[in-house]
């Protein structure tokens, strides 16, 4: 499952992976930006998370995480924003990946400056997706699932995990006792 | 209930308040700087939360919320901790108020700039706690808690609500469907 948490708008998208191959189960967008009360956009992320995770039993999360931005007081927003999102997958036991932005469009694309269309027309061919959402943000999630799809699926990867149990094996401390 | 969610401490209090009077129920620390993973951490912020209030069953929670820091690096993982604490709280739909460390101190010792100790020599006064823990940052949390008890008391503050079903009337947009 891939999510992309920001204060106005969060992209999901979840795949299934089979041996090397990606399938599309799932993309959307969470709109926040209808909601005034920074609270209520913190608790629909955080219960948007729960709820995708509860109905399709995702094994792992990858976030699209950037960690630079305008000003302290934007990326005080945009912790707590991907903190409420991060807490939702902890609160499952699920392991958690980060990717910056930039490394999501250099994997997927080639070109860590690509557009969000370049973007979305490669993933619309690599997962043979018939009609992308209007909305060019809903694959933004989907994005960084597949980049950690790529992540994973090459051995030399620092951050890779093969399976759950794998992940278990080298971070005994993410298991609760 | 008031916590100061930190990356390296949480400080959590909690407080019972019958008519205009406040007792000490429970205050405490989190200590996360021994963990060096900051999911860890996260973890265990968004777990301590929830856990007290499952235990306690706290109607509000304040937390102590500085909005400006040393650099945007430092502020997106103050807002995640913040971000995890908040949708534990969010989870229970208890109401979140938030104080500025200032604003916080001049509501205790009518000092903006006091120092920890100042703070705590009040709260123990004012609680009667016969010891306090050997680690200030202990205090940080109920200090937030008092601090939201004196706004509550006073009907001129905006931001306070008298009781659940105040905070229901005055925040409809925050009650689930």
């Amino acid at each position: 499952m891939g999510i992309d948490p920001g204060t106005t708008i969060m992209g999901y998208g979840i795949i299934r992976v089979t041996g090397q191959t990606a399938k599309m189960v799932v993309l959307g967008v969470l709109a926040l930006h209808k909601y005034d009360d920074h609270y209520v956009k913190l608790r629909h992320i955080f219960e948007r998370v729960t709820q995708l995770i509860d109905e399709y039993r995702p094994v792992e999360l990858a976030i699209e995480a950037p960690f630079y931005g305008k000003n302290v007081q934007s990326m005080l927003k945009l912790g707590r924003a991907q903190g409420a999102a991060i807490a939702a997958a902890l609160a499952r036991q699920i392991p958690i990946t980060e990717y910056a932005p930039r490394k999501i469009k250099l994997a997927i694309t080639g070109q860590g400056a690509a557009s969000k269309e370049q973007v979305a027309k490669i993933l619309q061919k690599l997962l043979k997706i018939e009609k992308l959402p209007a909305e060019l943000d809903a694959t933004d999630g989907l994005a960084v699932a597949i980049c950690h799809f790529f992540q994973s699926a090459r051995p030399s990867s620092e951050k890779a995990y093969k399976s759950w149990n794998d992940f278990i094996g080298k971070n005994p401390s993410r298991v609760r006792k």
